[in-house]
């Protein structure tokens, strides 16, 4: 006599569940703005308040609400608050959201093309619609040599690139022998990616910048050179195009011409930045990425998708492939040995993949292109406002050039006047706002961008810091 | 005059749309055992249906809605039909969907405790729990030096094992000397995370296995031995518990002596076998973990929660620390700085988190203790019963000892049988069986554990098998 089959949700509790999942959902981003965006709990407070075993048998769904309600919820940093001016914004939009169910819904595995079609081709669709959406260079087109897939973040991206350039250039027999370069302002993701592929931190080369944190591209050139001299190979050079600190743009087309000489791979990080490029008034910041071999930016950032979704595209996909495909007899398949089609296992480190284009197509479909450009031109719209104002406090100065909608500043009577300030404007609960050295100096950043931030929003930091300053 | 902000779903459309998403996948669900296991689409079918640009003004959300039902849904691989036997299963849950759900809806980022205190205290709970649940050892607990994390899968999971031990034992410096050991029946994704953290192909010894395609401690002794006598680094061992191809258990107390003798990490993988410790009867297979400096097991395989959901404990948190933290000013914070948090970006390789934690805690109270076992339960007396009609049936013949719910066999007259065999099964679109290699042969494969498979399904496939074989 078999055992009995877990007692599962009817599809009319499943459907109940779901809609007051919904409505608490719909409630509680409705409310958000009244909430405070950072929680105040004190480090091991939440944990202390859950329930310490698992039950002997189920809980009622409405019981797991409840506590997310009461235990889960006051807990939370509130990233779709209005007022999150954090690090970078963190979007979400209801079609994302609903996006993102579906992709639960039908909970299939995107690993090989053969284990959802649908999965695999909907996703090479909507990468090549982001390239017509932003501009991008044609050679990212999934119907040519190269081609676009969806990643978890930019350093999963990026380290793809790391990989394709190491193995590209002789991989674990040449690593000794191999030279990365990114400048002083790249992102950390840069860093821990070299070291995952077994670099030493000494075979990154940290690019000095200009004044305006940008890569200086003569320092690029002579340490490249000095590599080449000393028989060195040059394997990678990453630009960013808008630092997280600041914000600043590498001179894509100078840095493209040390990196094609040197024949090293070109990676461009735009995460932040590149969901700007829906703006056409925007994309002189891509100008040289047609010189790139591989570039990836997040719509989870600033382009109404839920995270995670960073758009990686690549000019060739046979080096990429060369890194990451190894073929066990148990995902061989018939349709995978013909070469007729995409199998993004080998695009990614991981085997599994989530369906995550969903979200993204239903975000574009439900915005437009309209939308899409409404959402980034509000925000640098607001940010000039905002600049307006900081200008004109005599105890505020602007830290770096403002970078479409990400400003940085400091406080004149210094660092300790600085981090007062920061805490006092956090501490209203209205704002979050988070902090990094330029210059060594502690600078403020106001990173606008989040999904509900109007320039009314933005408004009101101005006149907080105005009050606080 | 400021841009005008985007045009948002209003509360009352969003909850509309997400009433209508509910809806729509309840009663897919509820009708997918009509439908075909495969979709039976050809390469570039599902793109060629697609609308080919993003249109210039959004479009209403019954739109894209109706576009699933109409153009994706029907190129989707079901991995949630109950008749899905290939790979692994893949399993998914309604209070596992929701969990998901609210994860969307909240839209945080987990990277550092203070970026959302709840996400990473839920997650350390949970992991807590799960040690409980499957009587794991003690040293995983997050509240000694040990922990555990949710990573995206057991790819990304053993990377981050195969990281730690690199750099423990000399990372990049010593990289050319180190060497890696798992069996030949290991999974893909070892010799994958093995070549991206820097390894040559020739630094990981593929050992040999005993008659079960269990791997064989003696001939990873020698090797390792062979190793040490040539000046080499044993760095890491990768033992499995439940193989890909046909579910052997390593032996892990004879791995262990082996690896503690040498020094080496022991990293133990039980993807898929790992769900089946709910069970006390099935502990026996986890003997010896309490010697392994690393584990993973995906609940997203077969404990009713939707992928990703990966869970990766470590015994000692240091040497992943040591690997993994790299901390920009952007990101440092008094609390991260204080060491009373788990900061989970150092735990893993990408910066960015989603609040998985939900989907699992939402499953672990849903169902229960007993929930959870009953399902394991059903699945592993489903497979008994599969195996005696297997036995009994002449032209079939087992390829390996029957693992929990996962089944081997081949057919009498050979592999072209096999694979005609495999072809009329999966052409019935009641089932769907994917095949592997064993001893040379051509294996058809049976992982029983999809959330709606019941014995009922499994008897059917019985009948199938008599009829077709």
């Amino acid at each position: 006599m078999p055992a009995e089959p877990p007692s599962h949700l009817t599809p009319e509790e499943f459907r109940a569940a779901g809609h007051a999942t919904i409505d608490w959902i719909v409630d509680y981003l409705a409310g958000i703005e009244g909430q405070p965006v950072s929680p105040g709990v004190q480090p091991g407070q939440v944990r202390a308040s859950l329930p310490d075993t698992v039950p002997e048998t189920g809980e009622p769904f409405a019981d797991l609400l409840a506590d997310v309600e009461r235990l889960i919820a006051p807990g939370i940093t509130q990233w779709q608050h209005p007022g999150f001016y954090g690090y970078f914004p963190g979007n979400s939009s209801p079609p994302a959201v609903l996006g993102e169910l579906l992709s639960a819904g039908f909970g299939v595995q995107g690993m090989l093309w053969s284990t959802s079609p649908a999965c695999t081709e909907l996703e090479s669709h909507v990468l090549d619609l982001l390239i017509d959406l932003c501009g991008l260079p044609d050679r990212f087109r999934s119907d040519g040599p190269g081609g676009g897939v969806i990643q978890d973040s930019a350093s999963s991206a990026s380290l793809c690139a790391v990989l394709a350039a190491r193995d590209r250039a002789g991989g674990a027999a040449a690593l000794p022998d191999l030279r990365v370069y990114t400048s002083s302002q790249s992102h950390s993701s840069i860093e821990k990616d070299v070291l995952v592929a077994g670099f030493g931190a000494d075979q990154l080369r940290s690019i000095d910048t200009d004044d305006d944190y940008a890569m200086d591209p003569v320092a690029l050139r002579v340490a490249v050179e000095a590599d080449v001299a000393a028989g060195l190979i040059p394997c990678l050079v990453v630009a960013t195009v808008g630092t997280t600190s600041s914000g600043a743009f590498d001179p894509l087309p100078e840095i493209a011409e040390v990196a094609t000489a040197a024949g090293a791979w070109l990676h461009v990080d735009a995460a932040w930045a590149g969901s700007a490029a829906v703006c056409p008034e925007y994309r002189g910041m891509l100008a040289g990425l047609e010189h790139a071999d591989s570039y990836v930016f997040n719509p989870h950032k600033w382009l109404l998708t839920n995270f995670d979704c960073s758009a990686f595209f690549i000019a060739d996909r046979k080096p990429l492939l060369n890194s990451l495909s190894v073929l066990p007899e148990y995902l061989r398949n018939t349709v995978s040995d013909s070469g007729d089609v995409i199998d993004y296992r080998d695009w990614q480190v991981p085997l599994g993949r989530r369906f995550r284009s969903l979200k993204l197509w239903f975000v574009l479909r439900s915005y437009g292109v309209e939308g899409l450009r409404a959402h980034i031109r509000h925000h640098v719209e607001a940010a000039e406002r905002l600049t307006g104002r900081i200008s004109s406090n005599p105890r505020l100065r602007l830290a770096a050039p403002v970078s479409l909608a990400l400003l940085c500043f400091s406080h004149v009577d210094g660092d300790a006047a600085g981090e007062e300030l920061l805490a006092a404007l956090n501490a209203t609960g209205e704002v979050l706002l988070t902090h990094t050295r330029l210059s060594d100096r502690h600078v403020l950043r106001v990173a606008i961008g989040g999904s509900r931030t109007t320039s009314d929003h933005v408004d009101r930091l101005a006149d907080l810091l105005d009050e606080l300053a």
